[in-house]
């Protein structure tokens, strides 16, 4: 199945990264104990998990990062970019790219959450989102 | 909305990437030129894009990685998840932790794609996945 399960997150405080995701993208958690956080989306679940944890899950200590990816959250209107932006820097991220048109097509720009993981906010037409969340490619 | 709606990972080789997925995991494109290929996934949107191109459009350049994050892709039955190791590993996969069972249940291990990016192949039975790849966290 073509399928992803899990998103996990190497965090160093739960607590600045709860607020940054809680205050600045407004989510709610499904889970959380001392060590993770979870969070239920769009048929994905997102992990917030403490790095050394992580490190020691995976067997691979002394992450360095960041590493060369992202994760989007795309936004229904190209003037609700800008403002989540800013909502995100002002509980803890920092500015990557300021919002702005790619060549093909769209609106996006990108901010690193306090542990340094990077989100692009866009607003991509060709791409539709269903009540749910679930995000279908289009061109 | 809490809705992630692409996951993007930095790749070297567009083909020795492609192979991993395809052959590997046997996922099958939805589109692909000569920067990126995009899978679609559980509501969700996979990228594999060429590293410098991503770094670009983040305006984050020389990235060093691999970064505090994984994904988990999560099988039927905890017998499901060593025979798909093996597959990835001999598709260019690297065994970063071989399947055993996590203190909080299931059973799972860890392969890193051909560019360091971390996949959890777990089986998990206390999450459910619905017949689109949708998956709910449970306890």
């Amino acid at each position: 199945m073509q399928q992803i399960s899990v998103i996990t997150l190497g965090v160093e405080d739960l607590s600045r990264s709860r607020r940054f995701y809680t205050q600045g993208f407004g989510w709610t958690p499904v889970f959380k104990n001392d060590q993770i956080i979870f969070y239920q989306m769009n048929g994905v679940v997102l992990g917030t998990f403490l790095r050394q944890a992580l490190e020691e899950d995976m067997n691979r200590p002394g992450l360095r990062g960041p590493g060369p990816c992202s994760l989007a959250h795309n936004v229904p209107d190209r003037q609700d970019v800008a403002p989540l932006m800013d909502r995100l820097i002002d509980r803890g991220g920092r500015l990557l790219r300021p919002a702005d048109a790619p060549g093909h097509g769209g609106f996006r720009g990108y901010v690193a959450d306090p542990d340094e993981h990077a989100w692009e906010i866009a607003w991509n037409p060709a791409w539709s989102i269903d009540a749910a969340g679930h995000v279908t490619f289009g061109l």
